[in-house]
């Protein structure tokens, strides 16, 4: 089937992440990696770069190796972001970090060979399709991923902890920490899809707006959410006395933002004209998600 | 200059990863990545490369990105190793590691962050260059410093810790752990080099030896080796409760094995009849190098 079974959409990308672990990861990493990759949740990432490539006329099989690589990359993230000197979270998505589970050095470890292996499938299919399309794929989720996209976002959040920050250095985290493998997910998703200039760039702007609503999202779930369905303790951002967008803002401001936000990023998809508006639905279902 | 001046290689390639980290480095990482990287040593990794491709006919400055990127992945990897939950060292060629001098939530960013550029780098040599065997390069070195290869040698080492292990385990170690990566230097060297496949085949079994040999060297000279010029501890294996070679085999047995490796590593060179032969006497220095 060349369309995206949408009704089954996890379980697709599930599958095709533990068949490109079981074929590109060393056996003496397996088990961290993959018990870290199985907790993973809802496969945002992975799924709007399909919807995305499907959406503009591509098919989404092209597009699978740089979905698992950006999961990959995500759950790399996530490990190291658990560790003891960093967040010390001993619970994600309801099971014990990768730390807790094994130990702090196959932590380390796993989150490695996790970014390593996204390097590996996403050459691998370079290798085998030699075109400038997926090397412009694999360079645009390698800024979003490194020290001028998410590590930056990581230092600055460090360097938060703690401290009163100010509205643009909140931004400036929200943006780098988890909007630029936002963005770079459903850029690539284009890119392979065979979007045109004037299309990326709607989409780039787009992409921004849902990073950022996507954090602030996250933090009134923070505070309203439901542990269970979170599957990590509510309030965790007042206990690593962390700056929100609500501690600055207040959560009327908050929820007033995200509002506004979202319907941006709607319009913004408008302005696509897309044959298959399944994305729409999708991101319009993910705005009003609950956990 | 066309030809690498052989009296200032050194100098050349600091001044070559020093240009690519800042131009390539977000400059909330620049610091400990910057310090780290200064701290390193011999530059083996990015000299052999180097040395390589231009004895095969290559311009030695085609291999500049990759040399540079090696030198990265090779920084990345000590900055890990050094963490307290894996080797737990304070210091490094004579430095506080990076994790002392700056904290751990940092040593990890920047050893993620040194990984993420190692292929940022090499990717924008490939975007610029869309060419076969740059792409052959970039993949020989992700799968050398992956979860078959460095990684593999990493979570093995660890297994290995305070257990006795075989002889068996211990090649494995080193074959991974510090083999694979001084293979994929030479090897992506020869690559763009121009080397053909017969030559390839000479050059990966000299390598493989090499890499032996340059572990057992490093075990003599922990034992042998004057503190000052090694800039850590010596007998800093048998404080880790260490595998090594001459906890298994002798230290007698060791200096002959490593004596038959270094010429065999040598005679393999000589069969590749290369143009340029200082690549022969940089390797014969190193086989006799005190620290």
């Amino acid at each position: 089937m060349n369309t995206l079974d949408k009704n089954n959409m996890v379980n697709i990308i599930n599958d095709e992440i533990l068949q490109y672990l079981q074929k590109y990861c060393g056996k003496e990493m397996y088990e961290p990696i993959q018990y870290s990759i199985k907790a993973g949740g809802k496969r945002f990432r992975p799924m709007i770069m399909l919807l995305m490539c499907e959406a503009l006329c591509g098919t989404y099989k092209e597009a699978i190796p740089f979905a698992v690589a950006i999961e990959c990359i995500h759950t790399y993230s996530l490990i190291h972001d658990d560790l003891p000197s960093m967040d010390n979270d001993e619970l994600r998505r309801g099971l014990p970090t990768c730390h807790i589970q094994f130990d702090e050095a196959t932590a380390i470890l796993a989150g490695d060979g996790l970014l390593n292996l996204a390097f590996e499938i996403m050459l691998d299919k370079l290798e085998k399709d030699f075109e400038k399309k997926y090397l412009k794929a694999i360079n645009c989720i390698a800024i979003a991923s490194g020290t001028k996209g998410m590590i930056k976002g990581q230092a600055l959040d460090i360097k938060a902890e703690g401290k009163k920050i100010n509205e643009k250095e909140l931004f400036d985290i929200y943006e780098n920490k988890t909007g630029k493998l936002i963005l770079a997910s459903i850029k690539c998703g284009a890119i392979i899809g065979g979007a045109n200039d004037e299309q990326i760039k709607i989409i780039e702007n787009m992409a921004y707006k849902l990073g950022i609503a996507f954090q602030i999202q996250d933090d009134i779930l923070d505070i309203e959410g439901d542990q269970d369905k979170i599957g990590k303790p509510i309030n965790s951002d007042l206990k690593n006395d962390k700056s929100t967008y609500i501690s600055i803002f207040g959560l009327e401001k908050a929820k007033k933002d995200y509002n506004i936000l979202s319907s941006q990023v709607l319009e913004d998809l408008e302005k696509l004209n897309l044959k298959d508006k399944y994305i729409y639905s999708y991101i319009e279902k993910l705005i009003n998600r609950k956990n």
